[in-house]
């Protein structure tokens, strides 16, 4: 029987724990608010005291935070990871972080003994919740085949993309596309939709063509009605396109398309738009 | 049993042709170079001398020529359309052309008695020949009811959007959203790759998610082997953006992303890709 | 003494047919609402009833109106230059045009046996009072040195730089430059004040170094007193950079930097600023 | 008679510390190659060993440095200025270094009983040697106040704008609009060229009109004759526009027509041109 820890019960990392509980996985939780791992326990999971109480008793644990911050603060902080790992064991963490933070954390879990993994996910809460998770594994490859069974109990795509950091740099790179196809999008529902063409046709014919995917399917009749509850934060997308225009810039390659698309989301938060959904874009453009 | 003309025997038209006699009907056709009627004349088809002789003999003929030059000499040129339509009979030209010369005659077949249809499609060599073209109708709708067995013989999504020019309007829209991802994605994988990602391993993320689409299926394995033989030509591709903004200007919707895409399109025509496909912008970008 | 005939007397062709006076030339002029000549006419002018006659009676015709339109309807309208012109006589069009109406203009007249020089000017209602205007001729080469004498009492400096066409398209690049100076300037100030600088003192180290230029601080000190009447209009700046990235298209000419202008002053027209001076860009853009 | 320390003797820092003699003062000079520091000795300066005993023993000591790194080598490095510096004696760091870096010294200065002004200067080589610098002052009012004899003999406008890290963002702002003007006239200059418009004919317009600047005057002519010495290299200018998205990140400013313009220049930088002077943009947009 696996025997893994399992540190933030958001909405993500709630349905991932309770995802490797389902594979018949043992695991070990702990979160900043504990009423949040009621569920969990009720589910068959161990409760501990503190992120350092997990990575001492679990041959391998997973992280996944909200923020750069909160994977700092379980890593660094007091009775945090390093202070528990060691002799070894694994930390994953599954945290969407910058490449930076995620060295550092690495370094600092091998310097104390231990073996690191980043492994930042694609995909929101429903893939959480099915196990169909994107998962975007870079760093020690022992770790990786041993964390395996865990992983494949979260996610239907698991990439082992090399050294610590690729996994940050591969997720800013899909983001990046994402965020480019959101604005030729929304810039082409605004630019039908003023010479007359309905929206629902549209939609009907991106759907019917080369160009359909899940995204316009999906995102494209909340558009049309309206609604832009946040699944994926503008603010957020917006954050990803400066990172990738950041990555360009170090490694020398332009981005013509990327920078305007980026200068689109922030006149997005500008406009206040930055907690809705990064589909929200749309209500600037139009 | 239906009796239609067809015009333009190209890659695209005598597969639609093609799929018309399979679907039961009678079809005469006409083609510039005659030797292109044979296969159709072959399967079953009668061979018309001129376009006014096609028109003047079926109730409703149908087109597909190469270009807006292509389209404008068949309707007004010696032994055109204009010769043989009248008495209510119809035209349905299927050829991309721009608004402007959609009207220009659709208006004169309306003069001389007939009834016309715009029918641009979306899609191209394979769809045709499968008859799985998206068929943007708009036009005279007691002529869209009537040629509807034709078009469904041809397509798979067959839409009417209104008057004349819409049509050509929606895909240009289409087409702008379309090179908007083709901009997005080729500047993604220029990205991942100078960090060092495996395009194999981009490819593999992108299809796993929500942006996933038969258009980055087909053309990412193509620009990973460096094929960029065209199925859409680079130049059409340009022209349709330009078209776009354009569209964009006289509507007072600004486009910022469309815009800057389309100077990376015309860069790829100034570095001499515009004869290939419009996914060689990858070679500007990289 | 010089004879010239001068048609379109607002604020720009008064001033200019002013000059011609003071120059000592003799001028007959022409305005669509006569009431306007009557100043011209306490100077000395002679005031004739019809372009026509303008034409007819003299050896070189200036015209300096609104806009294309009125510029084509003082050439081919009834009693226009048309029906006067021939025998050599010299018509020299000083309205901004686009090439292809400036074309137009210029082969009817030759047609008609006379000789054509567009002479488009840079510079507004100062420079016009000054006799300082640009002025940017292209055309008949024998007419342009007869002209001379004329064009150096209303401008400063003047080029002939080619073919018919030539002039409009020195003025489309110019214009383009100025736009994209104007957006960098806006940008420059509304990212300056967000950090917290003090707006003279951005116009004063723009003022003192490499890159200050007298649209800069004429331009800097309106905008800083949100004072945007109209010099020129907004509107206008963006219809110039939509020729400018026209004439890129056809050039084979990637514009990156004016393309993001040119969806900016859109941007700017969209939100209502058309008809201000278009140095409004800056409230788009704070 | 004024007592300042001068460090760093490079092109700008020589010029500069020569103006201080030139103007009556007294000056300490060290430099890390000490050939450097020869012929200011031989016009009347003092030499000392390190940084620290020019910090220890001048009232006021100024300091030209290359870079970010170089200037914190100075301030943090062995024998550095934070060795010597105390006792409300003041460090004018007069390099351009991001707003961090600057902050960082500041810091350090005054933790240790020292004053700190930070002193970016626009202008090269030239206004260096003719002490027409313009000198972007903030930090320590009393400071400022202090060393004003020696900034006027070194420049001839002297602001002071805030708090540390303003003056370092008056740079970034002035250059962003810099970079902006540079794109614009690239492009024009490349447009009107293709448009059969002669080079010189272009600049001559620009030069009379109300667009007309020094740098225009200069760098068109260098590129005309396809001369492009580094006077600021490429690479520096793409860094600034890189610093102004950012800071426009963190503002929440958006900046579309600067983003363009990055990326134009990250082009150049990728083509190889990012050591000679930024006006090879002309290069990458011919």
């Amino acid at each position: 029987m696996h025997k893994f820890g399992f540190i933030g019960l958001g909405i993500m990392g709630s349905a991932m724990a309770k995802n490797l509980l389902k594979a018949g996985c043992q695991v070990t939780v702990w979160n900043r608010s504990p009423e949040k791992t009621e569920d969990l326990v009720a589910l068959g999971a161990t409760r501990a005291e503190t992120p350092a109480a997990v990575a001492a008793s679990c041959p391998i644990t997973f992280a996944m935070l909200a923020d750069p911050a909160a994977a700092e603060e379980v890593c660094f902080g007091r009775h945090g990871i390093l202070e528990g790992i060691g002799d070894g064991r694994g930390y994953v963490d599954m945290s969407t972080v910058d490449p930076a933070t995620s060295q550092k954390i690495g370094f600092a879990v091998v310097a104390k003994g231990g073996r690191f993994l980043e492994a930042p996910v694609s995909g929101s809460k429903k893939p959480a919740e099915d196990g169909t998770l994107i998962i975007l594994a870079a760093g020690d490859r022992t770790l990786y085949d041993e964390a395996l069974p865990g992983l494949e109990a979260m996610g239907k795509k698991i990439l082992h993309l090399g050294d610590v950091g690729k996994g940050a740099e591969m997720k800013i790179v899909v983001n990046m596309v994402m965020g480019g196809m959101m604005a030729a999008f929304c810039e082409g529902l605004a630019l039908g939709g003023k010479a007359g063409l309905a929206t629902a046709d549209i939609l009907d014919v991106i759907a019917a063509g080369a160009i359909a995917s899940p995204m316009f399917a999906l995102k494209g009749g909340l558009i049309a009605q309206g609604i832009f509850t946040p699944a994926f934060p503008l603010k957020h997308m917006q954050k990803d396109l400066r990172l990738a225009i950041g990555l360009g810039d170090r490694l020398g390659q332009p981005l013509a398309a990327a920078a305007a698309t980026n200068e689109l989301f922030k006149g997005g938060r500008a406009a206040g738009y930055g907690d809705e959904d990064f589909s929200a874009l749309y209500k600037l453009i139009d």
